[in-house]
């Protein structure tokens, strides 16, 4: 039986485990990208396991998120993370030097390796035939250490692309027009993998526009096959030499499929506030528009912006509608730049601005009160952009640039009409990719050889490896339905602390009880005890990180929330289930014993644990884990495992 | 006896009074500029006056400050401040379109005219020969009421220019060695006039990074006379017609006189924290520099950017500094970007942004901790950068260019000798100014005919003419200095309502009693009582707006701040003075009468009142004001005033 492009690519990394559906397998990582708001825990998990260098092929740390430093923890947080990346052999990108996947497309994404990114849009280099993945922040720390990624086989999904597309339609209708037929939920556990005539309709960008916004699919990732249109990409970017051919094999099985004829499409909209609510811009056209936004990583690329800058070229954008572009890297500004564009776009009205996520992520350009917003970004969640009551739509550049002009939603074919002399701009690679690196610091420039720390900037603690004998006091007891939030609750005022554990951790479920940071302190060990799907919520590692750095050595509950329970395992805090009864016989403040050894019972396999309390009455407890699960507590937590892996460190590291 | 060019500008303006040293004289105003942060409150006080349009020539409206537009808050002041230029016939300037002053000198400023604006930079078109005044929004207000702008006749005071500038020493060494010389408090009260042989050989823009910056040395405002040069400007910028010699007389007669030899300057820097703290580059070279940053009122013209582009040409700044360049205007901006300079910038690292006043007030690139920061701006006062502790140094642009490109500060002369091939760019005027006017909205263009209020904007009472009867509680008896922080607190989470004054009123006193604001509102009508030194402090109106819309009608005080009693005035509460025994007498909570028929006593220039406490004790008051005061009070305040005085409204307008 054939293989489809995403199996043989898995088969290449695979480190354990079988290609089969739903099964769990281990892959090695060629490639880490982190960004800086994600990368500063990243970098000081890294730090505490203690290894000298980075074990990936490329690890690369850009700073995108905060780049307006509005505040002097993000500047810091850009200082440590040059240090970081100079310390530990990644390359570092300058805050204004763009957005992590458009650079690292630029200068790195290479056909047939794998990637992990502490970003949800990492799947962006799909589109060039690379693997690329998103995942939690000490995934990528581990994946850095060395060791592989562990994930469930997804489904893999065809979608055969037909025909080619009309004027005016783009590569952003294309992933708009998936969104209206499969929902925000469509992709989720699924590989989409492209296929059929249409693709080589697609230059690599457009396919990355694509691959990029598979995102709001929930995909895990999309995935396009090679081909000249993909070396005529990485020659232009001057790595032409990193063309590999990749196909699937002719008779490969899918697990479904879909087809989409790319000469049906029209210009298209996604309405506020879900990136699937997707209608024909002239459904919707007349609607006054106050901003219009171009740029991101799903449209902010030369290619992506010279369509909208050749349709304001000689003219005015209306006056009642403010237009901001911001390039998805400083090498496509540079170029619009030095082509004279840049100059064009400021002439019709453009607020140029700096190479950043900015708006994307409701930092700045925040929208007026009751006033719409049209923007070429990819997503629209109610709130995002930094005002309540939103109303943002998504869309090309080419229907951004037409808004802009009307001062109003407008299917640009219409707007074209009523013109005259407004032609589709066409989508157009450059001759070569020939802005300045000036930017992007290589492991072998480095300007730091040591981490720099400004003031709220902590140490991530690394655990020990599991003691046999555990006790200590029942620090809390909670009732059911306890979330993440309570655990660290995730306001602005608290979260401003993420890079700084130990202060932090002062908030542990401080909503649930105020003394109970310092009683654990204090305590220098001990557990929680709570009822029913304990850990609700969010995926945030901090709900784990901090009572561990407290000392919480287990959580007793009479059931867990999935992903908290995963994130219990990578810190090293044992997560033991028990009964109504056992629940009812454990109060706060008891003495907790566990009577078995438990790190021979851990690593053996042991389900059934006796817990003693107050010296007395015995209660039972059960623990639910896979092998790998096991290995990792008995180790003191995912860091500490990944260490125990590592090679040797620096003497043997790969880069 | 002969006039200097500041009488002679005055004289021509005269309204009221002498052009005698400290007397209070009255002039007319020609120019209004007001920027975003002020602009809210300023046109919010000109709806409540009720006129139809705007009585000066000239009315500007700039959005400069919060052009990043974090919140809703500030977009939806920008669109406020649309509708309010359009409504009342302003020029407005689109967030993104650059800096007020370097907008309105590019747009408006014409020798012999008076400008009077809500920042305090304002005095910038000294340079061309306009007379520039700085003052509070309500001032600003009702000279776009059409009103005089009062103020006490300044010292003039002649800089004599001698020399040439040498090699690499530039304007802005100018200024800041008349701050090494004369201090920051050396020109409170003065009008600082330059003159001599050293005056032609500086370009207009050369002179007005001088009179940028006079504002450091306290002056009321700085003054070129005018010649070719400003000619030349005025031809670049299209508006040749509007120039008018203007020249001191031979035997003018000078408060004092200084001569500043330009050809023994050398490039200079002012160190941390203090724009006067000025010494030559080279004593403090090979201090490590972590960002540097070109732009600013002061340096971010066109022609003060180009020397920086021209020295990063083909060079690339250091890897362990960031440089940003946020040139101030798009103007200058678009001129930049078409002749390929914001290409060689971008190549050689510089992160480019928008046209705003950003860093310079701490809003974005705030410095990292424990850093040094190198800018062309203006101001360098501890924690304006956004951090505290910053070390932030003052220079030209051709020092911040020296300074990124080695890492460290240098004086440009040294790097020249270093690489050989660096040479002084030299400071040149493009042969024409030709960027877009799209984002500046002429009265005629106005997009809004009504005023657009996000929900924090709310409305400016105006307060009705004084009764003749004054009655009423003793709302809150308070002890000595009090301060303006006290009556209303500067907070961040507070002056958020700034624009709002029914929301911002609220906190009225509530660091002293925080039942106040809600008793002072359901008591319609009251007093404060207060002892020595009421309302020092700050100059903020609001804590004298804010009483008077809670309905407090006087203070009995036993002394005031010489500024907030002014406010007082303006917002029209009656600010009495009480001795001892008086204020003694009254508790909070006591019914208070003013036995005199108020109005009558005030207009006639009364001194002393009765005050009957609980119907029977009477205390002796006084009513310390000048006549103009006593009018401003009996109308029910400035604003009042300002619109009794109005010839009209808009029939008689003057556009």
């Amino acid at each position: 039986m054939g293989q489809t492009l995403t199996e043989k690519i898995l088969d290449d990394h695979l480190v354990e485990g079988e290609l089969e559906t739903g099964e769990e397998i281990g892959i090695e990582i060629d490639q880490v990208l982190t960004q800086d708001t994600t990368g500063t825990m990243v970098w000081l998990q890294f730090e505490a396991m203690g290894l000298d260098e980075v074990q990936t092929e490329i690890a690369a740390q850009y700073c995108d998120h905060q780049t307006y430093q509005f505040d002097f923890k993000n500047t810091d947080d850009h200082r440590f993370l040059r240090s970081a990346a100079g310390t530990y052999g990644a390359h570092f990108s300058r805050p204004g030097n763009g957005i992590c996947h458009n650079v690292h497309r630029e200068n790195f994404a290479a056909p047939g390796k794998t990637l992990l990114g502490s970003d949800s849009h990492t799947p962006t280099p799909g589109g060039l035939g690379e693997l690329a993945i998103g995942a939690g922040g000490i995934d990528v720390t581990v994946a850095m250490g060395g060791a592989p990624y562990y994930i469930e086989m997804p489904e893999v999904v065809e979608v055969r692309l037909e025909g080619e597309l009309p004027e005016w339609a783009t590569a952003k209708d294309v992933i708009l027009e998936m969104l209206r037929r499969l929902s925000v939920k469509g992709g989720v556990g699924k590989i989409l993998e492209y296929t059929g005539p249409g693709v080589e309709t697609l230059s690599a960008p457009e396919r990355m526009t694509i691959t990029n916004m598979g995102t709001e699919l929930g995909a895990t990732s999309s995935l396009f096959p090679t081909d000249e249109r993909t070396e005529e990409y990485l020659e232009k970017v001057g790595r032409g030499e990193e063309y590999v051919e990749l196909t699937p094999d002719d008779d490969a099985e899918y697990d479904d499929e879909m087809v989409l004829d790319l000469s049906e499409l029209e210009p298209l909209v996604a309405q506020p506030s879900m990136p699937d609510n997707v209608v024909p811009v002239s459904e919707v056209a007349g609607t006054d528009v106050s901003q219009v936004i171009v740029g991101s990583c799903t449209n902010g690329a030369y290619e992506d912006v010279l369509p909208a800058a050749k349709m304001l070229e000689g003219r005015t954008i209306d006056r009642k509608t403010e237009m901001i572009v911001a390039p998805g890297s400083k090498q496509a500004s540079e170029m619009l730049a030095r082509e004279g564009w840049v100059a064009e776009m400021m002439a019709a009205g453009v607020n140029f601005s700096e190479a950043t996520c900015g708006a994307c992520i409701g930092i700045g350009h925040v929208p007026a009160s009751d006033s719409v917003s049209v923007r070429t970004f990819n997503r629209n969640f109610e709130g995002r952009s930094g005002i309540e009551d939103d109303e943002v739509f998504l869309c090309s550049p080419e229907v951004a640039a037409a808004t802009a002009l009307a001062g109003e939603l407008v299917d640009p074919r219409d707007l074209a009409d009523e013109l005259g002399d407004l032609e589709d701009p066409g989508f157009e690679l450059p001759e070569e990719y020939d802005g300045s690196k000036a930017d992007l610091i290589g492991p072998d420039e480095a300007v730091d050889d040591e981490l720099v720390k400004g003031p709220n900037i902590g140490d991530v603690p690394l655990k020990d490896p599991l003691e046999s004998n555990l006790a200590g006091e029942a620090l809390l007891k909670m009732e059911d339905n306890i979330t993440t939030d309570h655990i660290i609750p995730a306001t602005q005022d608290i979260l401003m602390y993420r890079s700084n554990v130990p202060k932090l951790s002062e908030f542990t479920l401080s909503r649930v009880d105020d003394t109970f940071a310092e009683r654990a302190l204090e305590a220098d060990g001990g557990f929680l005890v709570a009822g029913e799907n304990y850990g609700q919520g969010s995926s945030r590692e901090h709900a784990a990180l901090c009572p561990m750095y407290l000392g919480v050595e287990g959580v007793l509950a009479q059931s867990f929330a999935r992903i908290h329970k995963a994130n219990l395992f990578n810190f090293g805090i044992v997560p033991l289930s028990i009964d109504d009864d056992g629940y009812e016989s454990i109060e706060q403040g008891d003495e907790i014993e566990i009577v078995d050894d438990v790190r021979e019972a851990v690593e053996s396999g042991q389900e059934e644990f006796t817990v003693r309390v107050n010296g007395d009455e015995e209660v039972t407890a059960h623990l639910d884990a896979s092998e790998r699960e096991r290995d990792i507590l008995a180790a003191g937590g995912k860091l500490s495992w990944t260490k125990e892996q590592a090679p040797g460190g620096a003497a043997t590291a790969d880069d």
